[in-house]
């Protein structure tokens, strides 16, 4: 990312990234810095003012960002019920990408029979193969490999290092990670006797547009037909996407999830770490899936789950504050059972 | 994969692929698609052709590959008590793989001292370091690399972005996906006072023929002797398998599973995704382990098992289901624990 | 790994690597073997002489490091309290890494504004972007990427296939393995009622000295500020840390552990594989997270906690153990209950 030079005041700030003003307005504000490490002209987000502590810190902040001003701060305030989106767009309006420069770098290998827009960057050691299409602003990274007919939509971003293979199609503004593998044959074997035979992995993967996959995420290509990601969906890493997997749109996935051959998340789903999903189920619209669940059966839109086998969420955590009781459970029934023994009450 | 412009009677593709024809067994079948998105002159798999619904699709498949015939499909049938047997063989009789151009590409670097057979390929920007031999047939993609002295049997394919460190032998036929890396230090220090010492990680990895391994999946080289993989073993996305792992024969791996140092899975054994296995564990031939399960002990040959700590796979049923119960439980044991005081039965 | 030709009486080794020598002193050792594949001429490491098994071999090693002389056992012996650490020095005296040549690979892209040390080695396809920094002794190996003003200190060696983003500082004798990622995006969104806003990651990664990270690790660059790796941390494969992650010096990460954003991970932890950290909590000095973990809370320095949610791990073992006897628990109750009501002891 590169920080602008943008000197401006607080009032002109609010208007581009909301929020009230709160004293100060005429305050310039050239960044936005972090809570914990204060620098002077910059904004900083302060979800909790009251663990502020910046007796070490040698600089204060221009101003803050919070849903409620604090009187015992001598600052100007941006005031907002999402202060989360206020700092956001403060972070998006001080910084932006490096601009690679356009066209191909002379190292690049770019197959004759491919088409690569001529606003579209491509870095060295990159690979376009043959008839693959890179449209207009695409920057490809060095070390890159965009397979044969592969089709990468306008604005799209590959971080060093990533992989694509063929017949894949790939919406606009996306971004991937370095490391991302997109259109890996999908496991599939059948056994005999003799062996596995594979079962070639003859279908492609459409990615739509807003899309970003984490570092060294994978999604593999459909056995048949397609695996699918919808628009806006946000990928964290070292998430698989196994083939036939279909994703909605604005659904977020935290690293190191796994999604089962032709399972099937439907659109603003949210996923967090190390979850994992039985092939061949449905998660319903609008679903939050713990960490670390088990997902084994098709979930209910609207659904909250944790645990597994994946469960309600409220009878996860009854059930998980039940185990914890369980050592003295079995101690009260030893007794129970003991005395009603002793007195004959009970064989 | 390329589709091939094979026009084939339901009679010949039978002498192919096995199974019986009902019906219409001089229809011509171009090609295979899947059951919900059927095209014309094509034969599809229904594995459940009650479910069948093709009230929007414009197209009606020419065969289907089924257990059974069914009665209201006005349609030729190839029956065979193993659908997914015979779609297999139909898949890979209609598709297979782009053949590149064999030799190595102008903007390859190959090592003076490096044995690359005439009919390998090997693509842009990848690298064959000194002495390594390519066998005959061997496909390395873009920007893979191979390290000193490795050896890549006949007919090997890697997908671009392999990384296979020195000293490596790998077998015939084997399909490694983009970022797989084969080779790296195992994970071994020695804690002191002063701090963790590398324990050089001085063996290797020998993998058999027939070995498919997952996109961005690891497999470490040996502290000393190797890591081994047998023949046709299947291994998928981002799995780990440590420093001196043993991996038999026909063993099928799960994405995300992880291998801990020099633990040995027999043959014939599959892991759902997510499992992880202690190290130094044997687990016994033709086992099957559970999705997540975490396998802290040995395994007996044939058993099943799931769960963490995994146990026999009906036992882990049992606890779930008990577990489930648990709440219930503690409401149930509190009522007759209340009545027995009251009663002055117990204490 | 390259193995010296050296050929040190035991006696000389012993003053390399510490240990009692037992009998021989003058036996010539010439390398390091396993206990399960004795070679002659070389030292093997006996954990447990009870269980060698030599029927098979047809060589033997010419001395074991072992914690006791072994009397039915006619060999000489290097006897020490920590085997593992003289086997550690011993494969260190007798094996060190290929040196690659110094300098840029004609074949590398090396920005002209970048400033590689002389002494510094590059390798063919290898990306050095504008204002990095390749310091003294560095080796960067094919295909490798690191960013603009990315600073890699002294010595520090990256396997083939390493990706490090931009403005990332590296430390010394640092290794990492094939396919890490530093410096991808750390994963931040703002839900709106429109989609996803991705939050800018301006932050940047600071690596220490000795650290060793494991193939297609990745580490995410901080929203502000620094993703902090402090020096002597090792970390095994495919391992997840997040944004604004800081680990402290000397603490070790087994494969597919996930971390989350902003959590600190103390001086001096062992973190078991699989284990996943919840996001902004502190887990303090010297503690030990076991395998599959699933950690909620903030962890006391000290601690040994398993399970998930993770818990003190005795109190894991006793709620483990009454798991276990869950399914007996229910009958009993049902005896008990059954037989009160029938005694109309309780309704």
């Amino acid at each position: 990312m590169q920080t602008h030079d943008k000197n401006t005041t607080l009032n002109d700030l609010a208007a581009i990234t909301g929020g009230s003003v709160h004293g100060g307005g005429d305050a310039v504000v050239r960044g936005v810095c972090s809570i914990e490490n204060p620098v002077a002209g910059h904004i900083a987000m302060a979800l909790d003012p009251n663990k502020i502590d910046w007796s070490g810190a040698s600089e204060r902040p221009a101003a803050l960002i919070v849903t409620d001003p604090v009187d015992k701060l001598d600052l100007p305030f941006l005031v907002h019920k999402n202060p989360r989106l206020v700092f956001t767009h403060a972070l998006r309006y001080f910084n932006t990408d490096y601009e690679p420069e356009q066209g191909i770098a002379p190292n690049a290998f770019v197959a004759q029979d491919a088409d690569v827009a001529p606003s579209a960057s491509v870095g060295p050691f990159a690979v376009i193969d043959s008839k693959a299409q890179i449209k207009a602003g695409v920057i490809i990274g060095a070390g890159c490999y965009v397979g044969a007919r592969t089709v990468i939509g306008e604005d799209t971003k590959l971080h060093p290092g990533v992989t694509i293979l063929n017949d894949v199609t790939i919406g606009e503004r996306c971004i991937f990670n370095s490391g991302v593998v997109i259109g890996g044959d999908g496991f599939g074997f059948t056994p005999t006797p003799d062996g596995n035979i594979k079962v070639p992995q003859v279908g492609t993967v459409e990615i739509g547009n807003d899309v970003e996959l984490g570092a060294n995420t994978c999604v593999d290509r459909a056995t048949l037909d397609a695996t699918r990601i919808g628009n806006d969906v946000k990928v964290d890493n070292l998430v698989q996407i196994a083939h036939n997997v279909q994703i909605g749109d604005h659904t977020r996935i935290a690293a190191q999830v796994g999604i089962s051959g032709r399972t099937i998340i439907e659109s603003n789903v949210v996923v967090a770490g190390k979850a994992g999903f039985q092939n061949g189920i449905v998660v319903g619209e609008g679903s939050i899936v713990g960490g670390k669940a088990g997902v084994t059966r098709h979930v209910k839109p609207g659904s909250r789950i944790s645990g597994f086998p994946a469960r309600d969420h409220k009878t996860a955590l009854q059930i998980q504050a039940a185990t914890n009781k369980l050592p003295d459970l079995i101690e009260r029934l030893n007794k129970i059972e003991k005395q009603l023994k002793d007195k004959e009450c009970i064989q």
